[in-house]
């Protein structure tokens, strides 16, 4: 348990998920450090300018150490195979009175060129999901004393990122938020799924990093369990969605705070790739259409004006709605130092000591 | 914690899961009571004068209290639409060189009657899944001391449990092997699934009564986890699916000590019920025919005569190899007594010592 606060020099060996999308605002990932846990720019679709800017926000806030999520897949893609879904999908633009959609879709891949940010920056962790990085990028990571976390479904997977030199083993359970991890969608369609107690301790039988453990997480109870078991640490998503500083969108912020453990579903739906969302309208329709969903990232781009337009006008229908099995326990929007007082057990009112204690 | 051992007057707070179909012969009940956790006869399918006898078989071995497990669910059904599916079953039949199928079904249902016998015989714990009893049956069974506990995947129906009058809540995870004990399938067709971890949660925030934890736990650290976060007890089945004092058949043992987490699945291709079983070219070739698959208990008598022929001629392409994702961890077949003890964290060596304290 040590060894992830040694590794990344934390106080709480807690990981705030490096989610995508314009939640993990500035503030969001300083607070987390500021407190004395991991917090993550969730960049895997950012542009490598936007990703420096965005460091270079946070390091305004916090001179504590903070992470980067990247996909660790190569997001370059072209279709103009689309006219089928766009047709699907134009019912919901009409409803939302936004353009039509485009009749080809090309999407780019900065992976490259935010590794060479990270480093720029002096970024002391990277994290990744979907894959494994290129050895290239791995060594020059690892030459820059950059930390590198992968998450894995699967013993397979968490062996290969091991081999490849990661540090850390994030065990990603079906319980988790968002998009699975799982290397080859192909060989699982859904998502490699294998719940968490089971998962983290089959990593913890078999490998011999640290091992985070991540999905459904929401309380104390169950990371003091979770340590006491073994894991180095734990990773949440969806607790801080709710936070005062995450970027979520307030429809989106309603629903879940709605939502209950039975209300997630694992779909495929708004991007190609399984990613667990609270059950709505287009999950519904989209997946009992005729119409095939197209493979990441091409239908995530296909999808986009309408998450888009949906969150500008607090349609939570129309959104990805990602969220873990924990979701039915958050019922309040909270600021992140309470948030992360109340995972390590302390009362809210103990907040201030807690802060200073972890500022020493 | 206390509360399960109280309630039930246990040692351990291990409760060994009422597996149907001749796997809890009288020895593996009685050892588990001897050792001072909760044997269970899976009485599911029995008959009322086979559970009768059975009780009776496990009496001579033991004087410890010992559980018996019950469909909370009326089997009785008949259908004479099976043409499709007996002829796409007629294959398995051919290779196994046995009689074709019937063309019609009739499952009795001897839910009352067992109820009875438990009564007549004295038995301190019923154990139920599928649904809730009748109030009828209920009444008797408290009116006669009997302790309920009700297997629940969701909390509505554990709140319909409690209601109802059960005594002890098991929170079965997703991970778990065997039948989803999901009330409303129809709603649920794969089951009701919640990670472990987040359904224990729920439940303990939830309700008033005990909780016991199941799916997919192997070992002594997830235990420790689990009553730590609260829960009053476990209950573990696929792990003394291999103790040598199980019926389980020895091609379903050798197949469950290759199987790792990632070679269970979710399917209703055995019984019409969702089950999490390992992988094997039966559910592969059900899942993918044209051919519908029939509800409980109707598709479950369909494929009893080819389940059966394959579990005595050790074909386990064609068994149920009911499986929880702690699968992995199977690698030997162990007596009872030595299960146990590594489960509540003994050494091997110490399990007469072990015998004699718990035997005090």
């Amino acid at each position: 348990m040590g060894k992830l606060l040694e590794t990344i020099n934390l106080h709480i060996p807690i990981i705030q998920a490096g989610m995508a999308g314009g939640i993990t605002t500035p503030k969001l990932v300083a607070e987390v450090a500021n407190a004395g846990a991991l917090g993550t720019i969730g960049a895997g679709y950012m542009s490598a300018s936007s990703l420096r800017n965005e460091i270079q926000a946070v390091k305004q806030l916090t001179d504590k150490p903070f992470a980067v999520n990247l996909f660790a897949a190569n997001l370059e893609s072209f279709s103009s195979d689309v006219a089928p879904m766009q047709h699907f999908l134009e019912k919901y633009r009409n409803e939302l009175e936004i353009d039509p959609g485009k009749q080809s879709v090309k999407v780019y891949d900065y992976l490259q060129e935010k590794v060479y940010v990270v480093i720029e920056q002096d970024i002391p962790v990277v994290s990744t999901a979907f894959g494994v990085l290129s050895s290239v990028l791995i060594e020059r990571l690892k030459k820059n004393d950059v930390k590198l976390i992968g998450m894995a479904t699967n013993l397979d997977e968490a062996n290969e990122l091991v081999e490849a030199g990661y540090d850390i083993i994030v065990a990603q359970g079906f319980e988790a938020g968002g998009h699975r991890g799982t290397f080859d969608v192909n060989k699982y369609p859904n998502g490699c799924n294998v719940g968490l107690l089971s998962l983290v301790q089959e990593f913890l039988y078999n490998l011999d990093v640290p091992v985070v453990a991540a999905g459904g997480i929401s309380n104390n109870g169950q990371i003091d369990a979770l340590l006491r078991m073994g894991a180095a640490g734990v990773q949440l998503g969806t607790k801080f969605l709710v936070a005062k500083e995450a970027g979520t969108n307030s429809a989106y912020r309603r629903a879940l705070m709605k939502a209950s453990s039975v209300d997630t579903v694992i779909t495929s739906a708004f991007s190609g790739r399984p990613a667990r969302a609270v059950f709505n309208r287009f999950i519904q329709e989209v997946e009992t259409s005729d119409c095939e969903i197209l493979p990441f990232p091409i239908q995530n781009e296909l999808t986009k004006d309408i998450r888009g337009a949906a969150k500008e006008f607090a349609v939570s229908e129309f959104q990805s709605l990602w969220a873990g099995q924990g979701v039915g326990s958050i019922v309040n929007e909270d600021p992140v130092v309470d948030i992360l007082a109340s995972l390590i057990g302390k009362d809210t009112e103990e907040t201030d000591q807690l802060g200073l204690e972890l500022d020493d």
